[in-house]
């Protein structure tokens, strides 16, 4: 669990580094699964005071097992995330800027090159809108169930494409652990600025051919991969 | 009166920390409401010079009460926005880029998403252009003039709404105290970055739904409010 | 000539410091009216490396008076401008991207709002392109005439126009001094990326209103000029 | 080789200091074409934790001649344009985000001002994208390859055109050394910036004129030039 806290607390640090985040505007979890808790961020703590020990921990029914602070006011979403993909072990939000552009223009961001390929097996989805009684309702679980929904309904394979754009809100990222998802939310800011370009460039750019998405995700995942040492 | 000078030393040092300002293009007051006193930047003082003995103490009629250099010329802009909103402790003016550029557009920001609807209760409205005579007379005092009739004739609350962009020329943003009001400030710029992005990839985005902007600023702000600890 | 060439050494190494530079692609004079001497960057070298003696003093004709290496490639130009523009006293040269994107645009910068009216009282200009003769001729005085017929024929003030754009090329900047210099070429960056956002926002965006021009440029500038200390 | 490997790591470690690489999407090579040895950065290794002992040493046929880690995935890029190209010295490839969205755009950057002109003797090409066959078989040979056909159709020398941008992907530069090759990304990055600003303006924009390229260009470059020391 320290070491766990320890990657939750540099995890939670990367984010102004990356300058990802405004101020308080975003959080890092990380999840022992064989525990099944779940390390967060408190709520509203800036990132310059954060220490481990202002970490919250909280099992999957968010209950707070240690911690003397509030969590993150997302936490329902992480857990309800953490629930529904058993592959991923560390979940960040912001409102990174590039990536809630799109958000908020109710557009996913499409494969257009291997920037993209690299990372996203396939477009970063926009999720439908909530309703009424779901925002007024348990708004911050409803958020993670729609993420959920637009993945089943997608058929999309959270291990490969890590990223999902809120509708009108903001994006979530993971990954295998804190580290990586935070890896995962710096490349889907990068890839959303290019891509914002792109279509600046060309509004009647296509979708990247197939093929090549193939061999640049796969020569990054997986049993054939051929990237790095 | 001396911690007053210094969180709006240490609010004006802000400015160019948080990038909002070229040059001396800024300045931060706060307010003494028992004393009816504001503390302000001094005129064209760059911000690396800046000590708390040049800042300068007016009363709300302009008068200067301590302080060997001139008050910024915006000044009247201030006590305006003072005298006719009893609720706000600091005031901020800056040329940040973003939030100018609409300004210039004459354009309002609407809400688009969560992150303009976690500060602000609506869109951060544009004001009319000022008219010869206005601009001929006490322009700085009419500055402020226009700023507190926009918010009269669209029935807003400034506690619920902390900037305003004068048109053709910047923005005003203010808060409880001179932090919170530069806090304020660069919330205004990131959002003013987003919704510009926000329309050049979907010239026709809706405003968003008033339930999420309900939920998102009743979660910061109010009595039901449970962001943060 | 001491605090002259610090003054101009001072002013070229600003150039990084403000962004307004990639290697080496600026350059700043300043002018000994008395001694009817110039003081240059020399042709090639980094800002990291400039040091005093290095610089180049030139008389109006551009014989080299003092110095080791060859003076800026755009000397000419400064030259031309130092002979038909006599009330300035610095000259800077960069390729600052948002400037230079206007220029390559074939446009000029129109007064939208009051950042831009506090510095420039009217548009920047925009010169035509040079003719195939003037280019394969003296090109870098070309620059020059051009620079001042374009200021002839609009019957433009230098010192109220501190800054132009080069058709195809990019920004001149000038001022009483090489600091002022410099400072005019930061906010010539800053109003041309405004400007450019701005027209993003509005495209059919008018003029600002002559008045409001008046009012800022002369709170600024003259003898009725009340910003400051 | 040493002095040759000191290079290509200081290169490497360029490319963030200029701001071209996120993470390690990257790389710079350098060539002894007397040894016809390569050296090139291995795959996947961060910048800071580059050390010259990590560098790959290769033949011109990818044959690993020194060094314990993998090379660069893309070394058989780097080796068929070494091959092609016989008066280039060192290579880098980047994901830099203005060349990356033009890349992603499918099309090259037109000569439109000076900047360009300084440096690359026309546009900078796009290539076509690569079939399905060539993706599925030695595709990164295959992207030299395709980058070398667009030099030979559009008889491109080079070293007048030091980038090529390749289709669906992101830039190559390359130079007279690893140092030069770098010198010439950075340079890539910021035309390809200032371009699509100037299209945003003026949409209808015409190339440069030719006269004024060849003037620019040989300001810069061959027996005539002129500028530097």
């Amino acid at each position: 669990m320290e070491s766990l806290k320890n990657a939750v607390l540099e995890a939670n640090l990367d984010l102004p580094k990356y300058r990802l985040v405004t101020f308080t505007w975003g959080n890092v979890s990380g999840i022992d699964r064989k525990q099944g808790l779940v390390v967060i961020k408190p709520s509203g703590v800036p990132y310059e005071e954060l220490r481990t020990e202002d970490l919250v921990v909280v099992d999957l029914e968010g209950n707070i097992v240690e911690g003397k602070l509030k969590p993150s006011s997302d936490t329902p979403t992480h857990l309800a995330l953490y629930r529904a993909f058993p592959t991923i072990g560390g979940i960040v939000h912001t409102h990174s800027a590039w990536a809630t552009s799109w958000a908020q223009a109710g557009r996913g961001i499409p494969p257009l090159g291997t920037t993209h390929a690299d990372y996203f097996y396939g477009g970063v989805p926009c999720t439908r809108l909530l309703t009424e009684n779901e925002i007024n309702g348990a708004y911050e679980r409803e958020t993670g169930n729609v993420i959920i929904e637009t993945f089943n309904e997608l058929k999309l394979n959270p291990a490969m494409v890590p990223s999902v754009l809120v509708n009108c809100h903001a994006p979530f990222s993971w990954g295998k652990d804190p580290h990586n998802a935070v890896h995962n939310a710096v490349v889907l800011e990068e890839v959303a600025k290019i891509a914002y370009r792109t279509y600046n460039l060309n509004p009647a750019v296509e979708l990247m051919d197939q093929t090549l998405l193939d061999r640049h995700f796969l020569r990054k995942h997986g049993a054939g991969a051929y990237y790095g040492q």
